[in-house]
């Protein structure tokens, strides 16, 4: 198995205007994200949000569906769901990887631009196999902000086709980068 | 580009008791797979429903996006979602089809369960080249019902992982499934 994290952040992202915001939260991110981080063996997946109202909000979801009346229903979802750790900060899922792991994290971050020197999958599925541990971070809204994208080790390059189209949604780009990275 | 045609099929699909029913359309599940079916270039998205209410609120999601305020405000959302075509049964899908191309569509049907003879992604891929229209027939709810699978050509191999969990999104599923046949 592979020893890789995933963070989906709700703050610091960008509007379409360019305006750094908090996204709210939504809950098919919640559920099609860990259904594909269960699938490809993902160690966790962390959920970011400074916002305490939506923090509440994705424990009251999160619960449900691991300790409440949903995961009785379907314990499918209840493994998928289980792997969602919420976090009001990068910063403290990178402290939470560190506490588990004893290092740090290298961080992968996702955008849906082009970038100079951006990580291709082949090296980026070469590198999980070495043993440290890695946290790829994906964007709500328009995207995560600069200041997110200056702190990474790493900017992994657009998932794109044929078409020239890149506006797949967050949960799509995420079940395609974790399928590049570890699908058979 | 490949001939390559998406459709989503509300009914007949199966519950989790494996009764046939007719599933409520998801609202992301248009959104999602028009999205990705845009960006690996397919021909439509097809989404198959009987029932006329159902219908009636696809076709108000859709004009929001195409040529209501929905697409004024976002072009790329509009682009995707104006390859959606509702039909009211896969036979009419088919029928659409043989309209635009002259000839039957290849019917490739998508399943979570392993089945004996089922067709590889790197067949499927090398197919789709071939000038033929293929059409890969997707289910909602607890999957495709035994009806369907019978009608199809070809049974494509589950999406898997190393973590032995099947229960991907069908918004996940799709994005993947593309993916791995029309992705750089």
């Amino acid at each position: 198995m592979v020893n890789l994290y995933v963070a989906l952040v709700h703050y610091p992202v960008v509007n379409k205007q360019g305006d750094i915001i908090a996204a709210a939260v939504t809950n098919l991110d919640l559920h099609d994200i860990a259904r594909s981080a269960c699938t490809y063996g993902a160690r966790a997946f962390y959920v970011v949000t400074p916002l305490t109202d939506q923090m509440r909000m994705i424990e009251k979801i999160v619960s449900h569906w691991t300790t409440g009346g949903g995961g009785r229903y379907n314990p499918a979802r209840r493994e998928a769901l289980s792997l969602i750790r919420i976090e009001s900060s990068l910063s403290d899922v990178l402290e939470d990887i560190r506490a588990k792991e004893g290092i740090n994290a290298e961080i992968v971050v996702t955008s849906a631009k082009k970038r100079a020197g951006s990580l291709g999958y082949q090296r980026f599925k070469e590198m999980i196999h070495d043993g440290r541990p890695y946290l790829m971070v994906l964007g709500t809204a328009w995207g995560l902000s600069e200041t997110v994208m200056e702190t990474a080790d790493h900017v992994l390059a657009p998932v794109s086709g044929p078409a020239d189209y890149n506006h797949l949604s967050v949960r799509s780009a995420a079940a395609i980068i974790l399928d590049r990275l570890v699908g058979c």
